[in-house]
C-alpha cells in the first residue's frame, strides 16, 4: 500500500461524521494489525520447538517461579486467560514432556503443573530466539515503546486487569 | 490481580538477564492483552447483529467506497489481511443477503463485492454502536490514544505495511 490504510480509514470516520470516534477506532485498528504482526513472527520462531505462544507463555511463568511449579488456576490468572485453555496448554505441554501435573496436596480439587528440566532447556532456549528476534527489535524507539506501554497501561487498568 | 501481571514479568525479564528486550516484551505483551479485550467487547456488540468484525470491515469499506463495490483482491490489501480470509468473508456476506458478488467486467479472474441496501443499512447501525460501545470511550486520553496510535504507526511502516 503506498498509503496507510487506517489513515484512510481514520479520514472517513472523520468525513461521514463521527471525528469523536475517529482516534479510538483509529488506535484500535492499529493495536488489532500490530498483534497480528507480532503474533505470526512469535509464532514462527516458536513452531520448530514446537511451542504455541500460549504454551511458551505458561512454560515462561513456571520457570520462573521459585519452586518451578503453581496451580493452574493461579497461571490461568497471572497470563489473564480462560482456566479452559491452561488446561489445554498445560495437558499439551504434558504431552512432550515439558510439565508434570500432580493433584495439590492443600486442595484436591486444584491441580499443580512443574516445570520439568526438559521443560526448563526449552523455554530458555525460546526465550533467547525470541528476545533475538522479536522483543530486542522493536521498531521504534525505546522511549516511544515505554510510553506506548504506559498509555496501554492506563487501557488495561481500566480494563480491570490489576488494581 | 493486585499487581499488574505485565509488570511482573517485566521486573523477571530485568531480573534474569535480559534488561534489552525487557521494554520489547513488555509492550508486545500489552498490545496482545488489549488486543484480546477490545476484540471481546468488538465481538459482543457485533454478534447479536450477526457480524464478525472481519465481516464487519468488509462491510464497512464497501460502504465508504464510491460505488458501494470493490474488488475481492483490492479489499484484502486495504484490510491487510489473507486473501482466502476475505474471499471466506464475502461469501458468509453474500449468504447473509448483504453483498452480492459478479464477475469483473475488465478482468474475467476476480470478483466484485457490491454492497446491497440492508447491507449498507446494517454497517451503518453497527458503526453507531461500535463507535458509542467500543471506540469513542477508549478509557485514556485522546492525546495519550494519538501518541500511542503514531508510535504503533512506526511499528506498522517498520513492518512494511505501507510506504
Amino acid at each position: 500500500m503506498p498509503q496507510d490504510p487506517i489513515e484512510l480509514a481514520r479520514a472517513n470516520w472523520i468525513r461521514y461524521g463521527w471525528p469523536e470516534s475517529a482516534d479510538g477506532m483509529a488506535l484500535v485498528t492499529s493495536i488489532m494489525r500490530v498483534q497480528q504482526v507480532f503474533l505470526a513472527r512469535i509464532e514462527s520462531v516458536l513452531r520448530p520447538h514446537g511451542l504455541t505462544f500460549a504454551r511458551y507463555e505458561v512454560l515462561r511463568l513456571l520457570g520462573f517461579s521459585r519452586r518451578g511449579s503453581m496451580p493452574v488456576g493461579k497461571i490461568g490468572e497471572r497470563l489473564q486467560v480462560h482456566p479452559a485453555s491452561v488446561t489445554n496448554a498445560v495437558q499439551r505441554l504434558e504431552a512432550d514432556g515439558l510439565v508434570e501435573r500432580s493433584a495439590n496436596p492443600n486442595d484436591g480439587r486444584s491441580v499443580i503443573a512443574a516445570i520439568t528440566p526438559e521443560g526448563r532447556r526449552l523455554v530458555d532456549e525460546c526465550t533467547d530466539l525470541l528476545n533475538a528476534e522479536v522483543f530486542s527489535i522493536v521498531p521504534i524507539p525505546t522511549t516511544q515503546q515505554q510510553r506506548t506501554f504506559h498509555s496501554l497501561k492506563g487501557v488495561r487498568k481500566a480494563f480491570g486487569d490489576f488494581t
